[in-house]
This record gives C-alpha cells, sequence and structure tokens, in this order.
C-alpha cells in the first residue's frame, strides 16, 4: 500500500461530509473517496444484519478504488460493523465513536460527560459504553436531539427557532452540569454555534468529526501511511442516488463548492 | 366481498394513521387493517419501480385479510403506485392526492390554491398537475416544508420554535394571496392549529386526511359496501419494523391508545 492512495470515507449519507471537511482541514494533502449511501440512508432503524451487509459493499467499493484506510464516518455503522471490519481488512479502520469519546476523557475535570445524537445513536448507548470501558467511574448523561439533523439540513443553523429547540434540548444537560459534550452526531458540528451559546459558558464542546480527523492523523502516521506529497489532496464523491437538494446540503456541510459527484449502484 | 370486511390502509410509516384517525372519525363502524412500512421509510428517496413493488408486496399483503377496499394514505405510493393498483385489483383503491384537490377546488373562490408537503411530493408536483386535470385555470402555489414532518413526530405541535418555522415557510404562501391551503402530506394535519394561527385569516385550510375519509365514504356507498354493523370497527396495524418512539409517535398520530401492533417482514 502506497501513501499516495486516498483515504476512504463512508456515512449512511451526507452527515459525514462534515468529518471530510474536518480530515480536509486537518490533512490537507491527503486524497479522499467518500461514499454516501443516500438511496438507503437512514440506517438508524434497520437491522444489525442490514448494516453490516450494506457496509462490507460500501468498504468493498473503497478497496477498488486503493484506499489506504478507512474512516466509517456513521455513528450506527460504527457501532455495528467496525469490530468485524477491523478484523476482515488488512488496512486501518477506524469509526466515530472511540476518538470522540477519547478527547472527551482527556477534557473532562469533574467526570461527567454528556452525549448528544440521534435516537438511535443514544438509543444504543454506544458512547456511554465506549467512556466507561476506559473508566468506570465517569458519569454520562446521554441525550437524543431528532430536530438538529433536519435543522441542519434545511439550512438553520443560527435561527431563532434552532436556538428556542436547543434550550429546549439541552437543559438537562446544563441541570446535570456536565463539564464536557459529545457531539455524537456527523451533523451536529454544523450548529455548534447555536449549541455553544445554550450550553453553560464553562461546557466544552467535542466535535467527534474533529476528534476523527486527529484520530485519523496519528494512525497514518503510526502506519507509516501519511502523505509525502505536497499539493492538495483530490476529493472524490460517490452517492447511491442525488435526494433533493443534493448539491446545497451537501456544500453547507463539505463548507466547499462541489464539482463532480457520481452516482453508483451498490446492490 | 361482503360489506363487513375491512378497509385496507396503507403507507410508508406512520403518518398515514392520521387517515386512520379520520376514517375512524367518520367511519365508526368500519374495520381498519393499516400496514406501516417503517423499516423501508421514507418512499421519497426512491426509485419509482422500487416503490410500485413494495406498494404491490403490501397490497397483497392486505388483500390476504380480505380488504374490500384500499386507502394509499402516502404522498409517493399515491403518486407512482396508483394508477396500475387501479387497473391491476377488482376491489376499490383510492390515493390521498384526488381527495385533497378536489376539496380544494370546491373551496377555493378567487382560484389560487396554495399545496404544501414533503421536498419530495412537491418536487414531484403531483398536486398541482392534479388541480390543473380539472381547472387549467386554477393558479397552483407549491411549497415544501421539510422541518415539519419531525416537528410532528417531536410532538412539538404548538411550541413557539414551531409557529416560528411556519411563520418562515408560509410567509410566501400568504404573499401569494392563496385563499385554500392543501395540507399535502399525512403528517401535517397534526399541525393544522398552529398552521391555521399564522395563514391569513381567510384561508381555508384542506385536511387531506378528512378529505380521504369523506372520499372513502362515498366509495364504499356507491360499491355498496357500506359496513351494515352497528358497533364499533376494529383497527389491527402491521408494521414492517418497530422504529425508536413508535409507541409515543403512533398514539399522537392516532389519537387512540395503541394495544397491539404486529411485525410482518414482507420481503
Amino acid at each position: 500500500m502506497s501513501e499516495s492512495n486516498p483515504i476512504g470515507v463512508f456515512d449512511s449519507g451526507l452527515g459525514g461530509l462534515t468529518v471530510v471537511k474536518a480530515l480536509r482541514e486537518k490533512l490537507p494533502n491527503e486524497s479522499i473517496v467518500y461514499f454516501g449511501d443516500t438511496a438507503r440512508v437512514p440506517y438508524g432503524n434497520k437491522s444489525p444484519e442490514l448494516i453490516q451487509k450494506y457496509s462490507k459493499q460500501i468498504v468493498d467499493f473503497l478497496l477498488e478504488h486503493h484506499v489506504k484506510m478507512i474512516v466509517i464516518a456513521c455513528n450506527t455503522a460504527t457501532a455495528l460493523a467496525l469490530p468485524a471490519l477491523q478484523i476482515q481488512l488488512t488496512i486501518p479502520v477506524i469509526g466515530v465513536v472511540k476518538p470522540g469519546v477519547q478527547a472527551a476523557l482527556k477534557a473532562t475535570v469533574n467526570k461527567h460527560i454528556g452525549v448528544i445524537g440521534t435516537i438511535s445513536t443514544i438509543g444504543s448507548d454506544v458512547y456511554k459504553k465506549e467512556v466507561n470501558l476506559d473508566d468506570k467511574s465517569i458519569e454520562v448523561t446521554s441525550l437524543p436531539c431528532p430536530l438538529f439533523v433536519p435543522l441542519a439540513e434545511e439550512g438553520m443553523l443560527e435561527s431563532p427557532a434552532t436556538k428556542l429547540i436547543a434550550e429546549k434540548y439541552l437543559k438537562p444537560i446544563n441541570d446535570a452540569k456536565v463539564d464536557t459534550l459529545i457531539l455524537g452526531c456527523t451533523h451536529y458540528p454544523l450548529l455548534k454555534s447555536v449549541i455553544q451559546s445554550v450550553v453553560l459558558p464553562s461546557t466544552k464542546l467535542v466535535d467527534s468529526a474533529e476528534a476523527v480527523a486527529a484520530a485519523t492523523a496519528v494512525l497514518l502516521e503510526q502506519n507509516k501511511l501519511s502523505s509525502q506529497t505536497g499539493g492538495k489532496g483530490k476529493l472524490k464523491l460517490y452517492v447511491s442516488d442525488f435526494p433533493a437538494r443534493f448539491k446545497s446540503v451537501a456544500e453547507r456541510f463539505l463548507g466547499e463548492k462541489i464539482k463532480n459527484v457520481t452516482k453508483v449502484q451498490l446492490d
């Protein structure tokens, strides 16, 4: 495997583009191949067997593009498919959960961490389990914030309605006096500023997209796979369907103009 | 076919339960078998072939329950599968679009109708086409309101945030001076009161769930299929998956307590 090969990133839809954005900021000379499974989104309400099947199909597609490592930029696929993929593959694979948890464990002083995410992620308790795997004494307060995904997709990132909804959702987080809050959904970094404005001023936000980018940099370094070229890395985007509003939503998530997107059918 | 047989109703998910609610108010002595395809929701981003295949599978399931007619309580399936099903089946079939349009055509005086719905429904122009099929001179202003579905599912039916979002979405409807507004999504009847509070006071709302219930009553009468029993009709609910929050969301939509729900796998 050559260090000039791209990094493969996948998600059930477009949320993983916040991870791509963080990767391009942290590792500008790395090339990236992204696959968004927009035809089969959302993964949150599907069976574990199906998520594992879909993840394997996507990984096979990414391997055809000679990726040197894989980033699962999807909470559901991380929870359900990461362990099996780490066993099956010879290249490094990371998910979104562990890097966010590690960053939160470093940040917390009062040993009380908050996690917000989709109903499916919070229901799976994947973040709480990962935190307590490392340190049983840490208290975790988890909360689903179902409207944050559609608000982010609508681009209502700082509107008064979004602030009202954030205040309502995050009151239990403030009441619980967590000192660190993990944004446990790849859509949430877009709402970081409104979230920061309603939590207690002392609360540190952990952006899991940034945490994954930092962990990716370490993993590439450890495996001697960091790109040695000086130029800007290429970005190739693949989706399984073009939903309505695709371009505007994707550009908002990615933070840059999208030139080429290719639709591929996996099944 | 006996008139004591149930009515079959289906939707991609739970939104169609607002149609069930309207049917039970309008036709309390009719029994109903409902199928919500919660494992494969949403239909809006899937191909026409797939929607037709899914609809056929569901109709076959409902026919096994000896339904005397079928109500497609889903805008996407109505647009894509109703014509074929009306040819294939020997029992009456109706969708959600035509009854809403007929009610709006009766209500409008200034010949300017508004339609709100999901991105997929509005993008398909199915309501506008149906209106202009009947009367080319009618002006139609269509608008997607993507946050209304998650707000209804969150139960934020009258919150200040919902009102702010409704004001923002419906401003073009008020500016266009429509005198009649079709709620072109089975989730929207839950938000009727907040929608009524932000549109011009003279705007008449057409609740497509109520319009479908009225059209069902007429169709049963015409086909001599109206139930002749005096008691309260039975309600059987089937879903393809139990999503998180299923019970609370379903009871909010249905407006009554849910006793038995059965999960069935169709494919």
